[in-house]
């Protein structure tokens, strides 16, 4: 391509209203261009790089046996009542009437619609396994669209369904598509984990996240020093406590008249912060709960969640404290309370002595509290707190953390959709039987601007080769007054894509301190300045995008170092 | 590919709903699966053809210096606003809120967008002429979707948009538009031609459709046999007629008792059908307007939105034919109307003399009819019919029709949107200019059904090499049982593949009436047999999709056929 004839434009400015390096260096290297809220569209100079992660997530899934199809975008409101996700996914679907006021919504995924296409197509053991797969348009509602095309609200994402006649095959389809992913995001040439994932909304039975990882990352990862073991910090699990040991003092009431955190009051009373005790108080329903988590930790709302009879809760209002403590924030604890309450303890809580909680009493705490004597034993007793580094992890290593961007996700869904949407297929003996689902993602526009997250520097991106818009720039000096310069630049470009070098001929004639700005913003890997002087001397400028130096490499010594 | 790992599922029936031939073979090849009104899946089958046809417009369109980008499908009501099409463009226009009650709409066509995206990023002539295409998909809320993807509401298309500094620029990046277009119709392997056309509800100065001849196209397409000349009947034009006659016949009224037709009427009078005149009641407005189209010839509701005045108009309902006319339906006429009413004739009747209309009264007609004589000359005098086959063309032709479906269409916009949403750029002189806009459609998804339309036979489609999903078929008789001939079978498989033969082998061990009835149908354009039989003799058993007889080839003859 010649520049010339494609069209860059990019931004001396840093555009104010971008919050993450990604989005900032899309916006200025000129990749996007906002629309609306959450909406973008890929500028030529964008879609070169979409389309190169398109390509290679469609070549590896194609190598992996799954078959490509393509669905609607727009789904009806029948399908999505038949697994009651029509209510139950909430405000991220997009929902829409036609021009008859039947109710659609614009898909943000799409196992409603691949499991009605193969309650249709499938009708027995003998056509699975099968795996079908799209790169498709989807739209989510988010309700804080942000970070460019990180947290966009029309993305481009690459979707797959495995359907296999028994739980064993289900578990071969996820660790094939665990393989193809562990594949595509090696070719894409970024440095990534997968790790041990909730599986939320979308339900079922395993899942495990693909994260790139970035210190700029949403998501902390929890990775241990003593195996592969890796989470989500969502679902990672520490090793269990050490027992508990006998009390040794008197329970007593203490003066913390100001004191209203964990961190405060054994500042005040000179105890280490693990032996404090958080109480977070929540309603379930009908039933006031008090969720104790150490001082030094933080309760992690989706292992809360799995706490039976916790589905649903949500913070206790300050009137609801009252009544059931008759007590202030920043007093509580579980002893003294007025009415019932359920108390749920962290496994690190039961397994403390001598600890210290809120009085329920203001400007008051209990200090050497002992489970069984000052207290019965919690009501339940599980883990509800996120790990941290420095945890002592299941296998015996530590546990570090991390810090990554979601960019794949994979499930072993179970019959849940199948069963939801009546779909069966007959097995071996005839018999009819629900099969076993799996479902993976790739969030392929997402991918775009993770990569830059992990790979930028004051200048711009550093795209890894496979991703590049093109993997060298020829860099022409004064084309419009030196003929012969011109031509010697245009033979190279020409020379190098006849080589199989994707290239870039920067023939615009700019100033060079303006061409090498924008090929350094927009990330090219290889760049060669063709000059006057270079010529005579017989030697091109090449410089890597990731060196800090230029070397002069004759045509032989060129060729030979981009083949690396 | 092996049809053992890919998903191929015909159908034996033929689909009872589908009403056109391109549905119909499109669901027995098991290429669609209906989700919804005029909403379909993609099975990997269609897919393969849906990507054939958007690579080769792909191809084309980078080499006529097209710069590809993706724009998002959903699109802010604000944009539609500054062109007034939010309102103007009707009931296709699928609207939907978001969770903060903003408007959107699920993108028709990109007109507004790309012109918001182009005065954000082109400020300079010099940036000019350019360019921008996307292969998008898109919905279109059609009253009665229908035909299949013929006819879909979400659609694939590409949507190109060109920027030009003046008219005589917009007319060359029109022509280059045209010359692509006709390239990749004719590397798609069909029959078609550009006509013609009118340029509706996009708008603008000058515009051109792209037809696939077919039968069965919904569209007339009319041709001269003394020129190229070629349109839509929408906007065809037939020569000037000759001068009005002088008139011979006395004014009469006739009894009609129950002649409401023109052709019951002439029939009765024993006179030429094309003597006698049609009229059309309207309402444009608060005017009573009587349109006037000889016996012989249809109203064309196009032409007749074109002449002035009648931009909005609608049919008049019997109470106003019978407040103006006084009279009922079947023997209206220009003649003797009780209140003020204009009249507007259509060339060919402003020419006739001694014609027959009817007599504002039930059960007669009023023949010998002069204009001047008997009535006043009419107020509009214009071209307001269909042309039919045997006029004569303006270029001393015949006019011949054909029918064809529309798969693209490529329009001068002029400033037009441009005007509308304030988009300039600084011109050569440093001032302020608008640009000219063009705009470029091509129905990827269309073009598919189109081409089964044009291509079929009655065992099913006959794809044109370059749509096929693969260009050759190896077909496999007892794979199961015969581990020589599976070997020898994939040995050619594979040695097809590597000679740069898009190949499917068909491995799923069905019997050879059922094989071969799939390949048919599904329209592979080379089918080879390997057989036990045929590999004793050294011979592959060849056949043409489109050949009666098979031939029994050797390997070098083999090749070479396919060659081509």
């Amino acid at each position: 391509m010649r520049l010339s004839q494609f069209h860059l434009r990019t931004e001396k400015e840093t555009p104010a209203d971008a919050e993450v390096t990604s989005h900032k260096l899309m916006l200025k290297a000129g990749m996007l261009r906002k629309l609306g809220a959450g909406l973008y569209t890929w500028s030529p100079l964008g879609l070169r790089v979409l389309r190169k992660v398109e390509g290679i997530v469609r070549e590896e899934m194609n190598a992996a046996g799954a078959i490509e199809l393509l669905m609607p975008a727009v789904q009806p409101r029948e399908l999505w009542e038949e697994t009651g996700r029509w209510e139950k996914f909430g405000g991220q679907l997009l929902k829409m009437q036609d021009r008859k006021e039947s109710w659609y919504c614009f898909g943000p995924t799409h196992e409603e619609v691949i499991t009605d296409f193969a309650r249709s197509e499938l009708a027995s053991y003998k056509q699975l396994p099968v795996n079908f797969y799209q790169i498709q348009t989807k739209f989510r509602d988010e309700i804080r669209p942000r970070f460019g095309v990180m947290r966009a609200r029309e993305f481009l994402m690459k979707d797959a369904y495995s359907f296999d006649i028994d739980e064993a095959g289900m578990a071969a389809s996820y660790q094939t598509m665990h393989t193809a992913y562990t594949r595509i995001f090696t070719r894409l040439g970024l440095e990534f984990r997968s790790v041990q994932a909730d599986s939320g909304a979308i339900g079922g039975d395993a899942s495990q996240e693909f994260h790139v990882i970035a210190d700029s990352g949403e998501d902390a990862l929890v990775f241990s020093t003593g195996s592969e073991y890796a989470a989500n910090v969502e679902a990672a699990r520490a090793a269990a406590p050490a027992p508990r040991p006998a009390a040794s003092e008197d329970l007593r009431k203490v003066d913390t008249p100001t004191q209203k955190t964990c961190e405060d009051v054994a500042a005040l009373l000179d105890i280490p912060l693990a032996r404090t005790a958080k109480s977070i108080a929540l309603m379930a329903g009908e039933t006031f709960v008090l969720a104790l988590v150490r001082g030094d930790h933080a309760v992690n709302a989706i292992k809360l969640a799995k706490v039976d009879g916790l589905a649903d809760y949500r913070m206790a209002s300050e009137a609801e404290i009252a009544a059931h403590l008759g007590a202030a924030p920043g007093f509580l604890g579980p002893i003294g309370a007025v009415k019932p309450i359920r108390v749920v303890a962290d496994l690190e809580v039961a397994a403390l002595a001598d600890f210290v909680v809120g009085a329920n009493a203001t400007g008051f705490h209990i200090a050497g509290v002992n489970w069984g004597r000052d207290l019965p034993e919690a009501d339940v007793v599980a883990d509800i707190r996120d790990v941290v580094a420095g945890d002592r992890a299941e296998d015996g290593g530590e546990l570090k953390v991390a810090r990554g961007i979601e960019v794949g996700h994979v499930f072993q869904l179970g019959r849940k959709y199948a069963e939801a949407m009546n779909f069966k297929v007959l097995d071996a003996n005839g018999k009819a039987s629900v099969p076993f689902m799996g479902c993976y993602g790739i969030g392929v526009s997402r991918i775009v601007a993770a990569a830059i997250e992990q790979n930028h520097d004051a200048n711009g991106i550093l795209w890894p080769v496979a991703m590049a818009p093109w993997q060298v720039a020829v860099c022409v000096i004064n084309p419009k007054n030196e003929a012969h310069v011109a031509e010697a630049a245009d033979a190279l470009y020409r020379e190098l894509g006849a080589a199989g070098f994707e290239t870039v001929l920067d023939d615009r004639g700019l100033r060079p301190g303006m061409m090498f700005g924008d090929i350094e913003l927009i990330g090219i890997p290889h760049r060669v300045v063709v000059s006057a002087r270079g010529l005579e001397s017989g030697a091109f400028e090449y410089r890597a995008r990731s060196a800090s130096e230029s070397e002069n490499l004759d045509r032989e010594a060129l060729f030979s170092r981009l083949r690396g």
